[in-house]
């Protein structure tokens, strides 16, 4: 057995059953193995950020991660800021990176780069495989590097000749790392500071499952805190029958006045609401001044198990949660579409246990109270801030369920940095349909201008900011790479074409011009 | 005046005219100086490996560097392969990377992460500034690291508190650093090595301009001697009149085989030529053992100096130059292209002058010999083998060269990874014109495949090297970004589809299915 067939076969003895890849000479290896070994599923990515991305959408709603194949340094670096993305969102990922054999390093080839170097930045986990034998136990140990609580980064660095030499030994199944505890020592802590509606439960992470969700409803209910979510979350379960959290907005003034009222402020896998940018004369830290801040559990502990004791030490294990969100969609709006009607159609189309991968940067900070009461579904927020994350995670997403439907919701500028993933989701035949909302410009850079003090931008600096010169085309776009794609302005359009996205087989595209 | 002020007129008086750019939150101070500081021409991309691929083309056309504009980490890292390319080919590049503002980075922001790791591996020179005083003499300093022969890539991370602060303070224009002496104490060794058709003068960088290439060519009448390139070429001047230089080629049983020949091997500019990659059983050093290598001058050294010193010693200085090409473009092809009709429908389209960027992986390696005799022309190769350099690089040389027309040469594979630069061609209404050869495959990798032992590789295997399933067209990709678009399968409707692209205003782009 050579070096790539005992990566393979340790790949699927420790749960990875996925492949998100574009491979080159140095892992040809590994492609033979993944066609000769049964059980891996190989999905191909034009370009290597569509491949690490899809891997985070992957992880989020399997709750195990997937593997990526990419070819040097050049191709990790290619994945780096989805790799940065994942690492935010706490998700697990499992990359194989080829290298040249170790006699061609030296010799400094074209492709020749430093990848351990390249690999740390966004790696919890760094490891160069010396030999076929060690890549069994090396290969194990990445999958277990990366199920470490709440996930991790973990990249194996194969040389090629580790995966054409015999020798290879594939290494067993190893039970997943249990999260740590909850800090147990903060628990009387955090129940006295819950008290009222000038204390708050900020959740993060796994904290904003259905059941811990449900636990919070309670404490709340009891106490009378509020509970609210981080702006970016992982993955949310909201809608109609489950306890609705609002998000801490983004903008900064925003942001400053909401979290104003809190005095106390007890932490359950989220933590202390800092400003995503800094700005000019304006404070990062948003919590008010002297607010008390009590730390449960951080993002990788037993957050389920910290909500519970916090539950059981309130005596709050039969209290109705509060909060809970009722079944309520708006009416169908009508004639041209705005961003509060655009929100409203949105509401209505959600399927029951759709997946909603969310990237609307601007478009979209009406979508989370407009969507609260509507069917059941999962919500993923983009953790990292790189953009060019929502098409790719969506594929992951799909993969990870394929009985689910998963709807894109992404800005133009966003979505044109991995546009490649609407060829994946074509050649997948995945359930995905993606909204693009085309304002023709990178609008938050617009408002940014302004908070960063720059007032009366003039012609050259918007456009810098603009995309409309020449407009993008995202019918024809997605047709190009063997999408199916339509056009809409008004309500009716849109209403229409979600209908028909969300129930055919395969991908869809709908540009919404706003 | 700010630090983000003092940095553009840094710039401006140290000769970095062009900035490509795709900035954020925190480089907003930057776009308001390049707003209201005439005399920077900012070029936006898409995605970051654009702007990174055409900072390398202009480079290498303008001999001098353009600064990016990325936005934190992650824009960084979505440039990152393009400037792996860039590094390898001894391209200048100016990278301006925003952070966030000191007090702000240690609060772990989402998009916080290690910019300077990111940087390291890429870049020659990285420095973070501290203040908005030190960021003008820090760009100086980082444009002078730049122009350091043969080029290289200076970083330089600005803290958006050195952007927005007052106390900038611009640096004065420097000169741009000398070459290196070449070897003289190699000279002697060196003219007395050339001696007949077992002997070897092996070029690279700035050896391969006209002029040089012409006193190579009297070295070569003088003494018999061959004359070869290396595979990879960051610029080469070819064509009627000039010398003619062949590659030292790709696949290695061929590249041992032109090799095996040379005795004795004088290096200018060049390095000793070694496999692009390792493969089982097979040597990764290619000159044939106990050759004799001198090297009379590195990359990055005075190659004409070098050149000139071999030749004089050599008493070559009036011989007249051996291989100059004649005039001489085939026939016009008829009927359904293959590689060889390809080859000379482009043979014929070379205008005087043109820039041809070459990305054509498998496709074009006919395309070498049939071009020895078009109309002068400029040839770009990708130097360190990441995918996705030609349609940026093209931008690039654009872009310096606006009175020269480009010819971008792609496969479709390589095309997809920086796809995104057709927007960019459109917006800026650059005179390129882009051939994507549609194969349909990672065609390079099935025979790559076989190279390192993978023999009857199946169905599962063959899939993942297949861009078919679906099929991309071109010709609506390229319209969904503004550029104009043809498909063609004979030579008469290529000629036709040349004609038209390389007559007309702004940039075109021709699928050549095959």
């Amino acid at each position: 057995m050579n070096g790539a067939e005992s990566l393979v076969h340790t790949l699927l003895a420790n749960g990875v059953e996925v492949c998100f890849t574009n491979p080159g000479t140095s892992e040809m290896h590994f492609v033979a193995a993944l066609d000769h070994i049964p059980g891996m599923r190989s999905v191909l990515a034009l370009q290597e950020g569509v491949a690490t991305g899809a891997a985070d959408g992957y992880y989020r709603m399997a709750r195990k991660p997937a593997s990526t194949l990419l070819h040097l340094g050049p191709g990790l670096a290619n994945g780096l800021s989805n790799l940065h993305n994942a690492k935010k969102a706490g998700s697990g990922v499992v990359n194989i990176v080829g290298e040249h054999a170790a006699s061609h390093i030296e010799l400094d080839a074209p492709l020749t780069s430093d990848i351990e170097g390249i690999a740390r930045p966004v790696s919890h986990w760094v490891r160069t495989s010396p030999s076929a034998e060690t890549v069994g136990k090396d290969a194990a140990a990445a999958v277990e590097a990366a199920m470490t609580a709440p996930g991790q980064i973990a990249t194996l660095i194969l040389p090629s000749d580790t995966a054409w030499n015999t020798g290879g030994t594939p290494a067993e199944g190893r039970e997943a790392p249990a999260p740590s505890p909850f800090e147990e020592g903060a628990l009387d802590t955090a129940a006295a500071a819950l008290d009222g509606p000038e204390t708050l439960l900020l959740l993060g992470g796994t904290a904003l499952t259905e059941e811990n969700l449900e636990t919070a409803g309670r404490i709340a209910a009891k106490t009378g805190c509020k509970i609210l979510s981080e702006w970016s979350n992982a993955r949310m379960e909201r809608g109609a029958g489950r306890v609705a959290v609002g998000r801490v907005p983004y903008p900064i003034d925003i942001a400053l006045k909401v979290l104003e009222p809190f005095k106390r402020i007890v932490l359950v896998g989220a933590r202390a609401p800092i400003g995503f940018f800094a700005y000019p004369g304006k404070p990062a830290v948003l919590t008010r001044e002297g607010a008390e801040i009590t730390t449960l559990a951080k993002a990788g502990a037993d957050l389920g198990g910290a909500l519970s004791a916090l539950c059981t030490t309130l005596g709050a294990e039969q209290t109705p949660p509060a909060e809970v969100a009722e079944a309520d969609v708006p009416e169908a709006p009508t004639g041209p579409l705005d961003l509060d009607k655009l929100a409203a159609c949105i509401a209505r189309a959600i399927p029951r246990d759709g997946i909603v991968v969310d990237e609307s940067v601007t478009t979209g900070r009406a979508f989370s109270p407009a969507t609260k009461g509507a069917a059941p579904h999962t919500w993923l927020n983009n953790c990292g801030g790189s953009i060019g994350y929502g098409l790719p995670t969506a594929i992951g997403a799909a993969v990870a369920c394929p009985d689910r439907r998963v709807m894109a919701l992404t800005g133009d500028g966003s979505a044109m940095y991995t546009v490649q993933a609407l060829w994946t989701m074509a050649r997948e035949e995945l359930d995905i349909t993606t909204l693009i909302f085309a304002n023709r410009s990178y609008k938050i850079l617009r408002g940014e201008l302004t908070n960063v003090g720059v007032g009366n931008p003039g012609p050259r600096a918007i456009d810098m900011l603009s995309l409309d010169r020449p407009a993008l085309d995202w019918v024809q776009m997605a047709h190009s790479m063997g999408v199916d794609a339509v056009r809409v302005t008004e309500c009716e359009e849109l209403e229409a074409a979600l209908a028909d996205g969300l129930s055919r087989k395969g991908p869809s595209l709908i540009e919404v011009v706003i």
